[in-house]
């Protein structure tokens, strides 16, 4: 864990090398993805099934036993605790609800010149939804996956898992079903991928991929991008807690630790005003760590990647979250409102002392898939914006092509496309 | 050309060729690019000079001169006609009004259980415009890329533009001052994309990167894509024209070769339910051909990729249209806009008989950059969307927390994340 203090010399330094630091090794996977990918295009079902039975360790004999038959749901759900049902359910019914107010409007703009222009969002037709196996199969996630796609309307939803010995999660998927996925394949990796943009014999090809995977999903992604769309590629996941004095640094301690017990990449930053609350906090997490399941991990990342830093007042710390950017911003002061207005780069915010961001991770409400690795400069969570397309349109009368013809004949002639000119010429009188 | 008819047996096989056809050779161009990357990377504006000497042949001798000075864009404004510049005006004020509506806003949503959440839209910081050069460096495209940046608040707007043999387009560096963009470098391909995303000692790496380019630079954007947000790449245009029986068959000659004199690639389909006009159409092309100036490059294009396809009705016009989810459509029939609202899938709609999509191209204010080769199935044109990212926020009081929290513990519990749910216990009483 790195301590910082804005009022020493050397911590412009310290700050550069803490927001420039690698938190996990690029594995160089292109060469292989692209031969799964390529094996998977001319082979179809037969390559999945050969290569689950490579990767995953079960060898399904048959492409339809690769699907996860209804039945198959049924019986998970079933064996679900009522109480976890019932948790799963409030989580769902509030990120529909966030998701459902999200929806844009159509736009109809009449114009002086005689022509009207207009913006319409559709919903895409198919979306293949990527849930990760193994120890990191959320079913969190897949509500938070496929429930903006339902809200806006796509058509399909598929949803591809690797089940690593042929295990699957029953909370998984109960998630599936709550949140109206249309089909579950055991299908996993690049080959997942693979068959969700060229589709096989089996699987309807899709219009967008979406949630996250390892680096073999990511690259995978990478090298199916233009063919489908797909959402930003997840890196490891960071918080920063802008925390005043006032706060129980037991609380500050724990929210640090449940970003850090993500996995050994992550990264939790405290910012604080109070030096006294920056080792109250720090020594906190000590003491929690103790006690946590997770502690090995948790502890790995907070001693390489986590950070303390004390500023001199709130306009730092802004400043430096604005450069950190951070995927999850807590903010645990007085007025967390007003700070929060002076911050501009950030996934998503969670405001006031009783808001933790774990919140967030389960039944808030917005959407816990979030752009990470700094790059919430430029890139968004997944919304509902992620599963609608827009459409313009411009509707012209013979008058309102007789007000802006002739400039774009003029501008058409310029860049020496006569054909243009002369469509638009021929109608003019 | 190809003429189908749905009407004929082997219609659907022929179609489906004409959907899977590629118009484009894939270069593999990924390690020269990843080599360039890398140059830049290292070597900063060295390396700049040295590319541009190497593959613009021109040799600037330092990297101030990388950069076009005011006085250039002076001297280059003055060059060019007052008429050319107050169509350019016209097309700016109109890009501007629409880009402006687009504007979302921001969400607060109250919530039953003593919650606020929310949505808040910012602007990028910084933004880079890539501006090809040659043949086709097109001042429209300077407009339709900066003028979103601008109206969605971008802060810093820089623009790359190979400049072969040294020499720059007068009306490109109108069009840039017009649109607001704050600097102009005169470097292009794939190390103007390595100089965008990473900096260099003068050139300060941006947040997102906009603009087509051809195969250098379209393989940079995807390398960088994670560094830096990116738009989609840009594949060859096209043109899917509805129209009757009721229209000059001229016009609609003249809508299908503005489409193909872009490039070879180009696709223009017309798609009638009348024979007749069919053939009528058919025949004005081939007449129109011929006074063309870019004749070759429009014959070619129609020879290779262009189509005319007979319907029986306009639902499987509209059903066809979806398949091809065009980047461009033009909807001539009586009731436009009940035909439009039948298609899903298109970049942008032109509707009605007085409304050839070059008006689209200049002067009507929808953008002209679009998804391309059916990436209109779940890309979109840009727009200030393209300019802006999203903060979701969420406010929780302590009843708040009570309300959602233990169903997070819940949750959080199930998924073996013993800090996330302490850290949400630990506040409830």
């Amino acid at each position: 864990m790195r301590r910082l203090s804005t009022a020493d010399p050397g911590f412009e330094a310290a700050f550069s090398e803490l927001l420039d630091a690698p938190r996990e090794d690029a594995a160089r996977v292109d060469a292989a993805v692209a031969e799964i990918i390529s094996v998977v295009r001319a082979g179809g079902d037969r390559a999945l099934l050969d290569l689950t039975a490579r990767f995953d360790g079960h060898a399904p004999e048959t492409a339809e036993a690769l699907r996860v038959q209804p039945a198959e749901i049924d019986a998970a759900v079933a064996g679900v605790a009522p109480d976890l049902l019932a948790s799963l359910d409030l989580a769902a019914a509030r990120i529909e609800r966030f998701h459902a107010a999200q929806m844009p409007r159509d736009l109809a703009l009449p114009d002086p010149a005689g022509l009207t222009l207009g913006m319409r969002w559709t919903a895409l037709d198919a979306v293949g939804l990527y849930v990760p196996g193994g120890k990191a199969a959320y079913p969190s996630s897949v509500l938070m996956n496929a429930i903006p796609a339902r809200v806006a309307g796509v058509r399909r939803v598929a949803m591809c898992v690797p089940t690593p010995g042929g295990v699957l999660n029953p909370l998984v998927l109960a998630a599936a079903r709550r949140a109206g996925v249309d089909e579950v394949w055991r299908v996993g990796g690049a080959q997942a991928i693979a068959a969700l943009a060229w589709g096989t014999e089996s699987i309807a090809p899709v219009d967008r991929i979406v949630g996250p995977g390892n680096a073999y999903v990511a690259e995978a992604k990478r090298q199916v991008f233009g063919r489908v769309g797909i959402d930003s590629i997840a890196g490891p996941s960071e918080v920063v807690v802008l925390a005043d004095a006032a706060n129980d640094p037991r609380h500050v301690a724990l929210d640090l630790l449940a970003q850090a017990e993500h996995d050994e990449a992550a990264q939790a930053i405290l910012i604080t005003d109070a030096p006294a609350f920056a080792d109250a906090a720090a020594s906190a997490v000590e003491d929690s760590l103790r006690g946590l399941a997770r502690r090995a991990i948790a502890g790995e990342s907070w001693r390489r990647h986590g950070a303390v830093v004390v500023v001199r007042d709130w306009d730092e710390a802004a400043a430096l979250t604005d450069r950190l950017a951070p995927e999850h911003l807590q903010v645990m002061v007085a007025d967390p409102a007003a700070l929060f207005a002076r911050v501009r780069h950030a996934g998503a915010a969670f405001l006031g002392r009783w808001c933790p961001e774990a919140l967030g991770d389960y039944t808030a409400g917005p959407n816990h898939v979030l752009p990470t690795g700094r790059t919430a400069r430029f890139a968004s969570g997944l919304s509902v914006f992620d599963m609608l397309k827009r459409t313009t349109w411009v509707e012209a009368s013979e008058a309102g092509l007789a007000a802006i013809g002739p400039a774009a004949v003029a501008l058409a002639e310029a860049e020496g496309l006569g054909a243009h000119a002369a469509s638009v010429s021929a109608r003019l009188r």
